[in-house]
């Protein structure tokens, strides 16, 4: 079978969620995984970021006063960097934005689009938000979408099995790594 | 206290819905309601609609194939028209998508900016696909969103409850249609 191209998307694997997220460095090991296993495949990978302005102007409304108190995901700290285990390297693609999708008021389509993306594997926190709207968005947009099940993480088992159950429903493709690295091999 | 500008959002509430999900006509007293009152108010009324090209271009690529096999809310059919229970009047908006969110390539945001509309009352179906892709770029437009419990629906309770908790956590407003008729009344 020829592989449609493709690319690993990781979602929001920056410091501030280790403090933000109960149990965030437990999807830690699993995304690692994947993203060694793609790029020995030269997949291409795109870190989306949540990043703020310091000022908090671009947060969302309903977080405003959270952000006052006790800012996140400001734009230079340490909190806003992508973990250590799953440091960027040179040709990596980093897209900004601050909002629950990663299309949403970014270049990702634009960027999925030169690269002639078609097959989007998808990891990272958290299933509820940022990875169910992401996902959202790449179905609107047509892309075939694989939801790395067991490279996302939620507060809850139920949160994030109930959020599988509704994404399934969308027409997405549910795999764990292990599947995925297994399909990988055959390609 | 001053109201926002309030606008109510109906989403997909169109007959080909009677076939396509189960109890989708329970959810209709429920919204003729909270749209009888929105009228009394001159709160402005947006109908979103999902509606095809007969030919299925612009239906999601993972639905093709039942579209092929069973097409759904084509343009110009019964099955894409507005139920008779909440039947737009004069001077209400329609908005036609052809994605899960109402705002994904229409022109929804434009015409809430051109009215001045700070304040979302979302109803109609599905609470886990339509109404929760357009509620969450609705937070991400900042608009003060409230989603209205028992004038939106899923499959299941299930799904419905999951889904009510989740977005509780993206900080919209949850009221019943008598919670918020009562509010209205305050205003």
């Amino acid at each position: 079978m020829m592989a449609q191209p493709t690319a690993l998307l990781i979602i929001d694997m920056q410091n501030d969620g280790m403090s933000m997220i109960p149990s965030f460095r437990q999807v830690i090991p699993a995304i690692a995984q994947i993203l060694s296993a793609s790029r020995e495949r030269q997949i291409p990978v795109i870190y989306k970021s949540r990043i703020h302005r310091a000022d908090g102007v671009d947060v969302e409304t309903f977080r405003r006063e959270l952000f006052a108190c006790r800012p996140f995901l400001v734009e230079g700290t340490f909190g806003a960097a992508v973990v250590d285990e799953l440091q960027p390297k040179e040709g990596d693609i980093m897209v900004r934005g601050t909002r629950f999708s990663g299309f949403f008021q970014t270049d990702l389509q634009l960027v999925l689009t030169r690269l002639g993306v078609r097959r989007l594997l998808i990891c990272g926190v958290q299933t509820p938000n940022c990875v169910r709207a992401t996902v959202t968005d790449a179905v609107a947009y047509d892309y075939d979408v694989v939801l790395i099940s067991d490279a996302v993480m939620a507060q809850t088992p139920e949160i994030h099995a109930a959020n599988l159950f509704d994404m399934k429903n969308m027409g997405i493709g549910i795999m764990t790594v292990a599947e995925l690295i297994a399909e990988l091999n055959c390609d």
